[in-house]
């Protein structure tokens, strides 16, 4: 798709805004689903005059992780582009991410005689384990040149960044988990699977024994196991793909995260819907695209609170005249995946979306809700099929052939 | 899709049902479909609830075969797996084909002086073919340590299977058919078009002049003409794409056979479609999915008796309680293709789908057909998509990327 697009990319001064309520799309209790149940008069005016469909994250059937499920709705094919577990787990807990770096999930376990007996080290409180990750950050700054940062987690997780002094060959992190999956079991060395992950395994062994060294009179937390090796993936940055000067408004690190990752500015932020949007309005004249994520959305959808999430998205819609008094060039409004309460998580389902902008048929949809959007001009298409059309929308693809 | 799904799959207890209806799809006579026509009281209340779509079985424009037809129900893209007519044809006719086997489909035919007068023997009777078939098998057990294996068909036909000794290379079979394809011309060599089908085309002309020995003093078969030389496609087991234990209920040969070559567990059955049910039943614990195939709706659309088909699609619908009754986790009731009456044979329009699981929106489709399919959530999907929403709607798919 980006092949497609980019010979066609011209610039101009529109504005592109897309919010994410995340895992907008939902099922229905009592016959209606959340986004039914809701009172959204502001959304289901818009989607009268929108171009409205629904979009399938990854392909049908397929539960999207939040990584997939953003990058297609930033215009990257998520089974082309997939993101490794540790680089996600870092993007999560702030930290920044380069071509240089391999990320590590971590977690703190109990190892007696050799062998682990606990794989989450009694899962030690959240202040614990931080203060164990700010003494292994003080005791092992860096490894034989290379730079070690950790970053604390919930409970008895971290990530490890390993920072090399050069860019490293796409396969370096080929280096399965050294966690056994089981207590009772020997953890496993870092075996490199590639020629290029000889030198990131080897800083990887010597993490491990000196982590130990550090921890060894710790009675819960005195070894780490490392999963999810894995680099940056080698793609273009989402100036480089669409032409885009591009901003993220997210209150929590991982979409920032994942913002970052396709090079989006992505300033660290706090607070509510209201305080991004006011963030959206301040920064309005600075770039061409706006990506803005409300993520309690979800969250309640994952709790299984069918009225939390009702409620989240009412929530957002009393704000929404205020992103309209903008008055973008195209404003796109959907979900990075479906998380129905009565799911308790993540789910398969395609997501709805509006479109608006002065070139959609609209009038097809009565109100915006996964089944009116299946009336919608959009059909149903795979979410990376998104940014070409907010592209399109806002006049920024020249014509394809003559 | 399979290397997508593949990593995903989890294991649980739950039932899928596939109903299919063979060449279900229609068009309108008097502005109505069959399945418009026919009184569906049962489909139609499924279809309210359910998730309703159309689904594309090779491409749009196409009309599959049954093989591609099913094949693509099963999860195997019909355009990257093709079946050789050979194949089909020993799998319609009962026999079980392996990886070291060619399969041919044979005609007898009438020779004089070199030439063929006549390419089906004047259509011979069944049971005189059937006789014949049975004098070769007596004859030709065996060509240069190939097995060989004769099984008749209808009127003129038979199949041959050449069991080798050892696998066959992917291209053994690139061998055209011998039938000249009119009368009054000479039946061609069976001309090896890769090395590794030199040995095979060995053995099929010793095949061809020994069969022309036995049948020699026949006044009307006394050749065969070979067709549809191929091996098996090189394909994972349904159980290895899936994980599902799988059964197949189907009382035509043809059918068994197709489910035979994905490693399906598909006994011979006699019966009705009642029976078909029965035996379902009775198999309920003892396997994860059922392909249950029922062939009349196709066989009445074949012949172009459109009331015939509504009667057919109709006995099915008073019988569907009894599958109800079972309350699969899964229910899918589809086609294989359309077999519109007043087009006499398959046809590439998209058939009618619906999937009844706990997880679906519903309420978009107030009956069971073609045209309300098309206000469905489903949308209009490749049939090869349709067994990973199976494989979601019943829990077994575990989440693409964190």
């Amino acid at each position: 798709m980006q092949r497609i697009v980019k010979p066609l990319i011209q610039k101009n001064d529109t504005k592109i805004v897309l919010v994410v309520l995340d895992g907008l799309g939902g099922l229905p209790v009592n016959g209606k689903t959340e986004l039914e149940t809701a009172a959204t008069p502001n959304m289901d005016a818009l989607a009268r005059e929108s171009a409205c469909g629904l979009h399938t994250p990854v392909a049908p059937g397929i539960t999207p992780g939040s990584g997939p499920g953003h990058l297609g709705l930033f215009g990257y094919d998520p089974l082309e582009c997939q993101i490794g577990r540790g680089i996600l787990e870092a993007l999560g807990l702030g930290l920044e991410v380069r071509k240089t770096d391999v990320a590590i999930r971590c977690n703190y376990a109990t190892i007696r005689d050799g062998l682990i007996v606990d794989r989450r080290a009694g899962r030690i409180p959240t202040e614990q384990s931080r203060r164990l990750t700010e003494r292994l950050q003080r005791e092992i700054p860096s490894i034989d040149g290379v730079e070690v940062t950790f970053a604390p987690g919930m409970e008895h997780r971290c990530a490890v960044l390993l920072r090399f002094p050069q860019p490293l060959e796409p396969d370096a992190a080929l280096i399965p988990d050294t966690d056994p999956q089981k207590e009772g079991k020997a953890p496993l060395a870092p075996v490199p699977q590639s020629k290029s992950a000889e030198k990131v395994a080897q800083v990887a062994e010597k993490l491990i024994s000196r982590a130990h060294e550090v921890l060894k009179n710790e009675e819960k937390a005195n070894f780490i196991l490392t999963r999810g090796f894995s680099g940056m993936p080698d793609i273009p940055t989402f100036e480089e793909a669409f032409g885009l000067r591009s901003l993220a408004i997210a209150t929590y690190p991982m979409y920032r995260g994942l913002a970052k990752l396709v090079g989006m500015n992505a300033p660290a932020l706090e607070g509510s819907v209201e305080d991004e949007i006011d963030y959206l309005k301040q920064q309005y004249s600075n770039y061409d695209f706006f990506f803005l994520h409300v993520k309690k959305v979800d969250s309640y959808g994952e709790d299984g609170n069918f009225n939390g999430k009702v409620a989240r998205i009412e929530e957002f819609d009393a704000l929404l005249p205020r992103i309209l008094a903008m008055n973008p060039d195209v404003l796109m409004i959907t979900g990075d995946h479906s998380t129905p309460a009565v799911m308790k998580g993540h789910s398969w389902h395609p997501v709805p979306v509006l479109l608006r902008s002065f070139y959609v048929l609209g009038g097809l949809c009565s109100s915006f809700s996964e089944r009116e959007c299946t009336r919608g001009e959009l059909g149903i298409f795979p979410t990376v099929n998104l940014m070409p059309l907010a592209l399109a929308n806002s006049l920024r693809l020249k014509k394809f052939g003559a």
